[in-house]
């Protein structure tokens, strides 16, 4: 499986790669912004490829050509000026899925906010819910569409090494999950159709990632 | 005919309003975000209803309430913090599309930006962009209802008096359009059933108004 990961030079995109270039059968093709990017993805063996997320449909398009599925883990962070929150967050996610579509691929995961409803707009602090609110539209655009599509809300990320071990579920109790464990639960959820369709709350909790997942 | 002008207090919004109350038949609502602001309506016989557009949808609802139809003219204008941008000119007009749903009221009037689509956000300047962005997707999901919807594009604004000709089209040349001729025409086109489930461009030109939406 050739997996596009959008959003590789962030810190759970390089992680995800990692993995996905150590496991058998997996090929990562890495989505960035920078030619200075390029070296770490190469010394992986996967194949970095220069898009802006701010170019047009088309341009993305030619970076999902030809691959197995898609992940959107990019973000301009909640701290960035707003204009990047929407251009990013809100926009180039939906011109990731939308490329996506035009190139007939199939399989989406997304990388999204622990709480992206309604109510979580609402309870955000002023200067986080436009990052909410972008991420909010990006997973409603995502689930109106005909995507084999999975979407994850992490709780507070952190750059701990992993404990492979996470509660997971619709709705759980807000928690931490470190980083690395976050792309392993991307990198299983492309390897397990229970996730097709699914969104589900993750953070650090008891069960093994496997067997959490596999409870879908 | 009740209708329910959201941004009443803006440069449209005050115009659309007074029109209202001067035409037989028609009466306004006007939803306003502080409690100064009403005295304006209460002289022209409008009824104010304060709400904000950070508030929730219920919050919205409570002002749909009763109304026949529901005019959008707010805007934090390209101008603002980009935070307002998201928050108000996609979430804030969301929110008002859901809450005409809950409401069970039917007509949507909105008033977009001149180009919204695809290729219009990628088009414009850095600054402006991110605006395009929140009118692309209010518009793109007020499409997706089942309102009775108009969405009216118009070109460039100025607060020149207004002078009751137009040019109307799918896609016409950019030009500019008096603040004035914009309300008259969101107020003719809540009359004109030929306006339900379009979308047009307008700019001054030579064609009267009410003609204009009629060859729609």
């Amino acid at each position: 499986m050739n997996v596009l990961v959008v959003g590789a030079n962030g810190q759970i995109g390089k992680q995800l790669v990692a993995k996905i270039q150590h496991r058998n059968g997996l090929q990562a093709k890495a989505m960035i912004r920078k030619q200075e990017q390029s070296s770490y993805f190469k010394e992986l063996g996967a194949e970095p490829i220069i898009v802006d997320l701010e170019d047009d449909v088309k341009a993305i398009e030619r970076a999902v050509h030809g691959v197995d599925a898609v992940v959107f883990t990019a973000g301009s962070g909640p701290n960035t000026g707003k204009d990047k929150t929407i251009l990013i967050d809100l926009d180039g996610a939906v011109k990731t899925i939308e490329a996506t579509k035009l190139a007939g691929v199939k399989r989406f995961v997304m990388v999204s906010s622990f709480d992206t409803t309604r109510e979580a707009i609402q309870a955000s602090s002023p200067s986080f819910s436009p990052y909410v609110v972008a991420k909010h539209y990006a997973d409603e655009w995502l689930k109106r569409t005909e995507l084999a599509y999975t979407i994850i809300h992490p709780g507070r990320l952190t750059n701990d090494i992993g404990v492979g071990r996470v509660e997971i579920g619709e709705k759980v109790e807000r928690g931490e999950i470190p980083r690395e464990d976050v792309a392993e639960v991307i990198l299983q959820s492309l390897q397990n159709k229970k996730t097709i369709g699914k969104e589900f709350q993750i953070v650090t909790g008891s069960q093994p990632i496997n067997e959490a997942i596999d409870s879908l």
